[in-house]
């Protein structure tokens, strides 16, 4: 199989055993990208696969730093999927340039740069060069739905 | 009346019982709004009516949804002043692109996107498709002066 | 002595009793600044010198408001250090277009404001007007290593 970013990102799909490729829906008065120029944002995305949210709970107490991390590597596809849909193809990400990991944490975990290691991960996996991005890691008290983690990110597209 | 931004904006107003039409000041070392290029960045903030926090504590303790929600609205309600302030008119701003809501939360309260949807219901209310953003809802342990919300937000401008 | 941005910087490096000189590295999937056109994003930088968090632990809790302001000075020295680095000089920096200031709170310690204004003010001693800028300021349940502060920034770059 050839080695492209869509292959890669296949891969991890696999690894994970959760497919993205259904349409990932918003409703309402926010969307998932807005582009302007060539910035592209995407909203916070937690870790949820169709309408289950697959990691929950607050890491250092009901979630240990793997399941975390396996959280972190669900965002971080969630937002390359949108990318993807969005931009017609990942090969259009040129650069990542900033991510924010927000990890429920416990009063007393510490390790929130670990859990965003993991995100990190599967953006460098999946794109190489262009995935090494700027990040900041904090631990929260709380994320939408229980989540364990959120990820949001803002990217450079090269023009279609 | 004719239908415009500044009008639904007046109209909010209105409903909440507020007004934001004083001068916004802020003192020292940051600014409220700094522009470079076509992108506006705004400042956090806080639900603050004139020198008052109108909707302190922690929401899922002290705090119920539809007083955070009201909070929500109220720091969207500010950011707009500002733009309007800084733009001289709301019909300036080109696209909300990214919006982040941080809700002062109890550490079981996990309605943080519904806090936010009052923030983004604000926006899009008052500026139509232009309002439509990415948006990040995070759940924190505090924030400045005890307020329950906290929205910050980066906008594409039009040319004056 | 010459006034310029880079002895301002050294006069704040003497008064804290720190140097920033050494080169700042960072390891693995992500990086410390990303520029792109002329906007360049830095990374969450915590009270880290050489290997050292030198400010750790909860204000209002374990660690008082000044030495969280410690902890927000050595943070905004970090940010201006790496520019200085990818840069080549503090003169490139244009503008300070947003800074976000995350402080690990005691769920009643509310002068993140406070905090965050020692972050603003380095930026300001050291960049002039070029160093005012949007901020974000909030309270969080932790942070990586059991930093007190947490401090990212956007900037405006100059041409070389």
């Amino acid at each position: 199989m050839e080695d492209s970013r869509q292959t890669r990102f296949a891969a991890i799909e696999k690894t994970l055993g959760y497919s993205f490729d259904g349409e990932i829906k918003i409703g309402g008065n926010y969307t998932s990208t807005v582009q302007h120029g060539d910035v592209i944002y995407v909203s916070g995305q937690v870790p949820r696969v169709g309408s289950t949210v697959v990691v929950t709970g607050r890491a250092g107490a009901d979630v240990s730093l793997t399941q975390a991390q396996l959280g972190a590597k669900v965002c971080a596809m969630r937002a390359l999927a949108l990318l993807r849909q969005n931009l017609g193809s990942l090969d259009r990400i040129q650069q990542v340039m900033r991510v924010t990991v927000y990890t429920q944490s416990a009063t007393d975990f510490t390790q929130q740069s670990e859990v965003a290691d993991a995100a990190s991960e599967v953006l460098h996996t999946v794109l190489g060069a262009a995935g090494i991005h700027t990040r900041t890691s904090v631990g929260v008290a709380q994320l939408p739905k229980n989540a364990t983690v959120e990820v949001d990110l803002i990217a450079a597209v090269t023009p279609a």
